[in-house]
């Protein structure tokens, strides 16, 4: 599918300036806003910081089950030769596993938890799909950070995500402190689109997953938005759920503490933002990535 | 000097596990530690954490007066050529100046201020000196963190400090916080002695300062430390400072934020601690990184 307009100009060679973003930030109205099961004050908080979070959404042995099978897969040498299983940059750690709702039936069954499923269907006011899971790890001492960023910027540059639609659901499996490299996000940078400067190498997810080069943002921008909005990071125990707009600017320092930080990631986009074309130009990239397969609404589980 | 015996074995072929410290926390006793101007209570805390820290000692002007001067010297092209000076590594960014008592009298002075100086002299139990003295820039969103180290360490292999008696003031010319790359530091650490593996090339300083590849404790004795400890990072305005203990365990992370942390180190070393041969065999690192020409004690400033 081609788009006419690309209403998100960015890895462009020339620089523009940010601008207001144009989509709603919760997008539902009327009797399906007020249904919950967000409240009118958690709405307006998502409305005006960009996200939501949670301490101990989930319980402590829900995440112990789920924690198990995260230790299985670092011993397991398909799963790091597979292509959704991204490694550290020059070593043989792994850094992320794309996929997971596909890889375990245990972690898709977390996707259409009822109530984390209602939440975000309120925000995006629609029916919702998986457009991409993962899991990030951070062990102790060695886990890496992620330079700052806005997701709908590549989601809509390299995967053809036409608006702003979408959310992250981040489910931390271990207890998140001030030292083990938490997610940081910029409160109300979701209302401000940064068009970034460079153009887009095909390909560029094999490296940008490991290090990002394009689809960086310029420091004055986000100086202005830390200026403007400061920064936080969610602190809670394991189990603790932090949902973010897609646009909202975040990412997460170093962990040289001896706790280790790994977190799911599920992506939902309105059943009414599938893909086009990506905007950059480029062929779209792996499904593991971005889900062009199956854009069935999800269902909650029983 | 030659010391017959090294009572602090590091920097061997072979791994030794860490040990318990042998010297004192706080030097002094009797009138000496009832005089103050630290109290029963403070003395306590450092000798159980091996910190203590002060929120706003000193006032915001006079930090802005250094600040001042630490923008002259961002621009100081001398400066930057200078032996004292630590570029990043692969930049022409200051990471740190080193012998800043001795490039500026204002420095000078603030190393004998005499509330500073009287507390420094009841931890370490006699008259002392400024082993070293240094500024750490940490620039919004560039600045690169320290790993986790212990003083003493290198400066009892590569200085030839004998003993734990010298302690580091950090006072903070910005504001510290969550998110600029403040220090910290795992309280009781101080404790214990951590031997490092590896031989020391000669002229290891050249390297060690931009990243720190000899004398780096290793991970199970850090968690050992941590999980006993925790981590603390105290945060504070501009003028806060931290005391901290030459065998604490400290480090600091990169600076994700806009917000730019400088801090000055003065290094006081006991006058009855004064420097041998570096046990580690090597010859003496140079004058601005350990002074051993200037052993007088501090006398306070009027």
């Amino acid at each position: 599918m081609k788009e006419t307009q690309d209403l998100f100009p960015t890895r462009l060679e020339r620089k523009l300036g940010m601008f207001e973003r144009i989509d709603p930030v919760v997008h539902s109205d009327g009797e399906q806003r007020a249904r919950g099961p967000l409240s009118e004050a958690q709405l307006d908080e998502f409305d005006r910081k960009g996200f939501l979070s949670f301490d101990g959404f989930f319980g402590q042995e829900e995440m112990d089950a789920f924690l198990q099978e995260l230790r299985d897969y670092e011993d397991d040498e398909d799963l790091k030769l597979s292509e959704g299983t991204i490694l550290e940059p020059g070593k043989q750690e792994i850094r992320s596993v794309f996929g997971i709702h596909e890889v375990s039936e245990h972690f898709s069954r977390l996707t259409r938890d009822p109530r984390l499923l209602a939440m975000v269907q309120q925000i995006l006011g629609s029916e919702v799909y998986i457009h991409q899971s993962r899991i990030n790890y951070k062990p102790g001492f060695k886990g890496k950070g992620f330079d700052w960023h806005s997701d709908f910027e590549t989601w809509h540059s390299e995967d053809g995500m036409p608006r702003m639609r979408s959310l992250s659901c981040s489910i931390i499996l271990t207890d998140n402190g001030e030292f083990n490299g938490p997610l940081m996000l910029i409160p109300g940078s979701h209302r401000q689109f940064v068009p970034c400067v460079g153009r887009t190498p095909e390909d560029n997810y094999k490296e940008s997953l490991k290090s990002q080069e394009i689809g960086v943002p310029d420091e004055a921008s986000l100086r202005d938005l830390m200026v403007e909005g400061d920064i936080e990071a969610p602190k809670g125990p394991a189990g603790s759920l932090v949902m973010f707009e897609c646009n909202t600017m975040h990412g997460s320092n170093i962990n040289m503490s001896c706790w280790p930080r790994s977190n799911l990631f599920f992506v939902y986009n309105s059943v009414e933002n599938t893909l086009h074309d990506p905007y950059c130009g480029n062929r779209p990239r792996p499904e593991f990535l971005a889900n062009r397969k199956d854009w069935r609404p999800l269902t909650p589980v029983e």
